[in-house]
């Protein structure tokens, strides 16, 4: 299955998306649902982030090539996480595909794309197996962990770096039947392929990471968990950043500069 | 005019507070609301935290005397902060007044209380200046940051040190016609005063953390901002701790260990 969320004119609503339609519901897909209104084109539709999660979970360095290429480099004091470890975004970060990135107006660097999968959880979830943390994923979607990388080296948190408005570009659908382990993630910029990687090639998997949050941490349906990048890829305002995870669907966001008043 | 959030037979539901009474309304105090149904006496309602946050804004470190005692104990790399920056909580964290705060299975160590000034914002806010950002704190509340402090300084991040479930209390009430900066915060234990200090005694005020903030970041009606503490004060399961912040209420919860099955 495939479902999106989109801007009604009564609110964001859900719908299941078969092909080119997508048929709207009432109520969530995490709970209950009935259908209602007739199917809809989705490219018609303006999306929305296809969930918006209570807690917002990003799992950081967590790819086996991020970690080689920075000690090739000569970053010594980046090594591999001995445990899954996890930190929060902003949930007022968060746009649709489709929607514009916004470079801020003080912010005269590139930008960084970083494309991550996504866990898309189902079910409250607390001291959980990996079993029981794989029945509570309701499925996957796409993330870019939109960076900027200047603001990161210098702020005492990542607050503004990887939270400004618009920076947290999720969507466009969240699938249900597929195993992202076995994807490929691929990074474009206005087409041109900037980054690919084994989407499974993870230091630690998303079951690793739901059974070591849910020893202190309860999940809720509609919490996300995302997953971590292995290469990043530069980007500036004119152009279109697009995150592509086979299976489950490509992100795709234009890039637009601030204009203040 | 008080506010607080209860668990009622339909849910969570917010209620305006006069002396001992709640009457019940239906929407929220940020923007439409109606009375219904009799009042109930607040202390037969078991509290929720008396708003939940789409983002959860807190100042880490924030007060002047926090830096000088840190120093004067040898900690050289603790300094005051240049710009007011600003984490994230999680707010699958937050309990309410009363609630039990748990701590976890396997931390043996004492837990730490950090008493806080909780800015609850009532109005979108984005570009704004002092007085804008005046205009848009609805009201007052009272938070205590509970810290796993041995977690925090062996972890990577803040993800369980600070946000495992239970360590988020926050409430009772939001109030909203009060100085905050002119009281004092203590924090009880047992009934034991363990931490006082005068409440506007910060590094950088709301307004100035509002402005920064919102330089990069839309606030949204129920947003959270704590406020950074100034005394920590150890507890441990069997006891129960109470943050007063006068003019604003006083947030007592007690402390259990958990369980596991």
């Amino acid at each position: 299955m495939k479902w999106c969320r989109y801007h009604s004119a009564e609110g964001p609503r859900f719908a299941m998306v078969e092909d080119e339609e997508a048929f709207p519901v009432y109520g969530n897909p995490f709970g209950l649902y009935e259908f209602e209104g007739p199917p809809l084109l989705v490219s018609e539709l303006r999306l929305l982030p296809p969930c918006e999660p209570r807690t917002f979970f990003c799992a950081g360095l967590n790819y086996h090539g991020h970690v080689a290429r920075a000690n090739a480099a000569g970053h010594v004091d980046v090594v591999s996480p001995q445990r899954p470890e996890v930190g929060y975004r902003a949930n007022s970060a968060l746009i649709g595909a489709g929607d514009a990135i916004v470079r801020p107006a003080d912010y005269a660097h590139p930008m960084e794309a970083e494309g991550e999968l996504v866990a898309v959880i189902g079910k409250p979830l607390r001291h959980a197996t990996r079993d029981e943390a794989a029945d509570a994923i309701f499925g996957w979607t796409v993330g870019n962990d939109v960076t900027a990388r200047q603001w990161q080296r210098g702020d005492r948190t990542l607050w503004r770096s990887k939270n400004s408005d618009t920076f947290k570009p999720m969507g466009p659908f969240i699938v249900t039947d597929v195993d992202p382990l076995t994807s490929t993630t691929v990074v474009c910029v206005d087409g041109r392929e900037k980054a690919s990687f084994p989407t499974g090639d993870m230091i630690f998997d998303p079951l690793d990471y739901l059974r070591e949050i849910s020893r202190y941490i309860t999940l809720s349906p509609g919490d996300v968990l995302w997953m971590g990048t292995d290469h990043t890829a530069e980007f500036a305002p004119g152009s279109t950043v697009a995150v592509t995870i086979s299976g489950i669907g490509t992100l795709s966001n234009p890039v637009v500069e601030e204009n203040l008043p």
